[in-house]
């Protein structure tokens, strides 16, 4: 049992101003965690315990799943990331420091470079492959906009795994292994999420990956998925089966000749689409791109957005970003907001559904000045064609081409990646086959953001009053409350009640400070236990009342059958 | 049930020959750990079981002595360590850090700041206390020479306590507490280990110190205890009764005079020894110091080491180091080797036995000559007398009278510190007392190095073969092996004890390798896992032979007993 009056549990009645996701205002308010310095957080004996429970869950499926517990080192010599390649791209998100005989370290944000090492060193033949390594440990990467508490950390908790396989058969078994275990993790966890299909990233990776996605509205990637099937997808990556009319060749030109028409300050969709009193499915809205460095240009329906991985893959670029104003303005001559596919000297590429509109308006390359009456069968007869946007809400679903794409926001709180022969190959870690060539691991690697999954529990386990905890994931299994704490009938019930639950194994939180009700009430329901026992005026008569966290309403019982609810038989 | 053949478990016939300590051979040997950077280690498999159990005895008994789970962060802002004092006292051993936005943090070797500043801000009355909060974290200290393994790294695991009391008394029931946790944690991993008396150092703290020593030659430190009561201390700290002779006053001096002789070459003990004809207990030992910069001469038997804790104390010196030679020939007039007591115009502190000396020889302060004749109860009338020295094997015991002091190796695994205000005076940590004033928390601080428990453990618990783990932290509890992998009755019946321990909650390593038999026993020695199942020849008569790893013949016995035996009822 714990005492309520003993325990580090500072409870706010106000988050501070600038906890913006619900989930850092709840861990704030009920004594979860506090920060320490931007994104960088203590937890608190509350937030610590909870930690540990998540902790518990994620160890038990990876032990389940043949997955075997190792510790690797934070400190990580900087060589080892030169070698990878990963130590100039990872850019500053990684945490550097030089030791005092000014060797370079890094503060592993992620472990690839050292498992590597480690297996290629130990391991050298398939018969002891398949092998999964996991460690739970905290991770460092300095993120350039800290933010929603421990959603975005730059010290944080993080279960990583990686898996060494001798084929891509046996790494599709170890990923679906992880897959299916990160399924019963969130799934104990109490969470809300889709396994979502995602583009491999910097990361690199010659495989599939899959995002797991934490449904709610603060969560920072959007999800597109069937309404029909259970296709699900980052909308990065997320396909659509196009319409029928889309791609196809052959529509005849319409007569009509390409036209300028003045649009002074005219430069987003919005104001084209007022001044010309049409939709922004009238316009091709066309954007500069550096490519490795060499400007392009991309074309899509005013009603799209550019899917900047599809064009990147398009291009087979290593980076891809916006051009910067003045580029722009060399590129065009024109300042943002007046570019057009016509007449660009550099290679544009058009979105099928820009190249399958009958005619559209784009910019004139010309300050102040539009094109109405553009024909992409015809005047952009030159441009690249291809899938280079987002999907859009209401698409028609890719797989089942029944359903439709609806969108949803999401928080990753884990991913599985076919990694390959990346590293591998990067770190000359290699095994010797059956028929005794060498050859190198077949790898995945597999995370999950243990502090933040407490984070996205919490997005969506809340009410007004405060946290409604999962059973399996909850501080304390039940909360005892004595109304007055200076009536002794109700006092000594209630340590009756709470030792009573100790002796059986059952996590208590006995609440015996010196507090008015009201205090003790609002408390419990912001810390959130899941079952509350109530000790007051109806003590002397041996009842008391139950009350579920997430129920509005309390039953009154005797003391033993509130004991065999609560699980002291 | 765990598979060997799966099992990352990379045994070596012989360990790299700069591993100098027994328990760092062993820990490579037997696949516990590896080695990514000087002193900084990676856990395999093994290796990260036997700490997760240790981490488990330190977490029980934390919570058991009514401490707090918390997790306080790595990355700790300079600022923090500024206030304390602590930036620059600490020197190269703290890990510091610049992020993206150039602030300067440092990796925390220790919490006192973090926690004091949390405790400071969230803990406002006496109401609350007392409260200790504990973590179990991976922690930082750049060490200047990383060595023996665990036992010195850079990266290691620690338990780390901080109790918060309103008054001493309280500090001394928190201490007491930790204390008596200390000594079950200890007990319970299957140390041997004395729990010493110790000097607070740098760490600060007004109150007492207590070192837990686990007793190992490879240790670092001298340990003093008497052989017939408990008294025990750190040699830098331990006293002794001093002989009835010594320090009384009213020796009558004896006639002579004191007389140069030419001594060419002979600077040691040794050599004057050798020179003279005497023993070492016939001369004045005489050391130039620099107490906060400014020059002290400090003379002990010969046959005595100065203790230079004693000396600072004595002095009230914040900085106490040996001079360098130029500094020494400044103040002496002579090279090092030929300083004494005699005509030197700098303060000198002789040992009480160095003062009880009829006459000794001491250095001339000129090259190459010695003074013999010295009464030091007349020449040395001006100097300060007092306990310099080291207490020395065959001292009188201090707290019995009875006993004498021997001495012991000691490996440092624990030490608890009464700190008093020295962090929450320096951090402004208040709290208000039951008369309405504010006051500074009375604070202690108490550390486990868990990683290093874990050598400290193996140094004790080994033979020429290999491990011989305790049971409670052996990372399995039984280890099953048939004899021949190619026999069908054999490795079924291997299967089927594993199969029953697991089914009974006996954590099982089947060894399921085709290996040879003297493979599988030479590294079943090696691991040390505490039970042994055989598996050989007359399994067909349903027999099978249990051992213990600690003892050295093997029984013979039915399945169901040897299930029995190792747990299986």
């Amino acid at each position: 049992m714990t005492r309520q009056s003993q325990l580090l549990l500072p409870t706010l009645r106000e988050a501070p101003s600038d906890a913006e996701a619900a989930s850092h205002r709840l861990m704030l308010r009920a004594g979860l965690i506090r920060q320490l310095a931007a994104g960088v957080y203590t937890y608190l004996p509350l937030g610590r315990r909870v930690l540990r429970k998540l902790e518990q869950i994620v160890r038990e499926e990876m032990d389940e799943a043949g997955a075997q517990e190792t510790l690797l080192p934070a400190m990580q010599p900087a060589e080892l990331w030169k070698q990878s390649g990963r130590y100039d791209v990872y850019g500053p998100e990684l945490v550097r420091l030089r030791d005092r005989h000014d060797r370079e370290f890094a503060l592993g944000p992620t472990h690839e470079e050292v498992v590597t090492m480690l297996v290629g060193g130990e391991v050298g033949s398939y018969r002891q492959l398949p092998m999964t390594l996991y460690q739970i440990q905290t991770k460092f990467r300095d993120e350039k906009r800290p933010r929603y508490g421990l959603l975005r950390g730059r010290e944080f908790l993080m279960k990583d795994a990686y898996s060494f396989d001798e084929d891509w058969e046996g790494l599709h078994r170890s990923y679906m292994g992880m897959y299916d275990a990160y399924n019963r993790i969130f799934t104990r966890a109490g969470l809300r999420y889709r396994a979502v299909e995602a583009d491999p990233g910097s990361i690199g990776g010659e495989g599939g990956t899959h995002e797991f996605m934490a449904l709610a509205e603060i969560g920072e990637d959007t999800i597109a998925a069937c309404d029909c099937c259970d296709y699900a997808a980052n909308l990065e990556k997320a396909e659509y089966e196009r319409a029928s009319s889309e791609g196809s060749a052959g529509i005849t030109p319409q007569a009509g000749v390409p036209a300028k028409v003045h649009t002074p300050d005219a430069r987003r969709i919005e104001e084209l689409a007022a001044l010309f009193q049409k939709g922004a499915e009238a316009f091709m809205k066309t954007l500069i791109y550096m490519a490795d460095g060499r400007p392009v240009a991309v074309v899509v329906r005013g009603d799209h957005e550019v899917n900047e991985i599809k064009v990147k893959n398009a291009l087979a670029a290593a980076a891809l970003e916006l051009a910067d104003p003045e580029t722009t303005e060399r590129v065009t001559g024109a300042p943002v907001g007046f570019a057009g596919p016509i007449g660009l000297g550099i290679p544009v590429l058009a979105d099928y559904a820009a190249m399958e509109m009958e005619e559209g308006i784009a910019g004139a390359n010309e300050k102040d000045y539009h094109i109405k009456g553009i024909i992409p069968a015809v005047h952009l007869a030159g441009a690249q064609a291809g899938d280079f946007r987002n999907a859009a809400a209401g698409d028609a679903c890719p797989r089942c081409e029944r359903g439709r794409l609806r969108f949803h926001r999401g928080i990753e709180v884990g991913h599985v990646f076919k990694l390959g022969t990346k590293y591998s190959e990067a770190l000359n870690a290699k095994f010797v086959n059956a028929a005794g060539e060498e050859r190198p691991f077949i790898m995945g690697c597999y995370g999950i953001g243990v502090s933040r999954l407490l984070s996205a529990v919490l997005e969506q386990h809340h009410d007004g009053s405060g946290i409604v905890w999962p059973e399996s994931i909850a501080p304390f299994a039940v909360h005892v409350i004595p109304v007055s704490a200076k009536d002794r009938v109700q006092t000594d019930m209630a340590e009756h009640i709470a030792a009573r639950l100790a002796e059986a194994g059952i996590e208590t939180l006995l609440d015996d400070r010196d507090e008015r009700p009201g205090v003790k009430f609002k408390d419990a329901d912001l810390i959130g236990i899941p079952i509350r026992i109530v000790v007051g005026k109806r003590a002397a008569e041996g009842l008391v009342e139950l009350k579920r966290r997430s129920e509005a309403d309390a039953e009154t019982l005797s003391l033993e059958e509130a004991l065999a609810i609560a699980g002291a038989k």
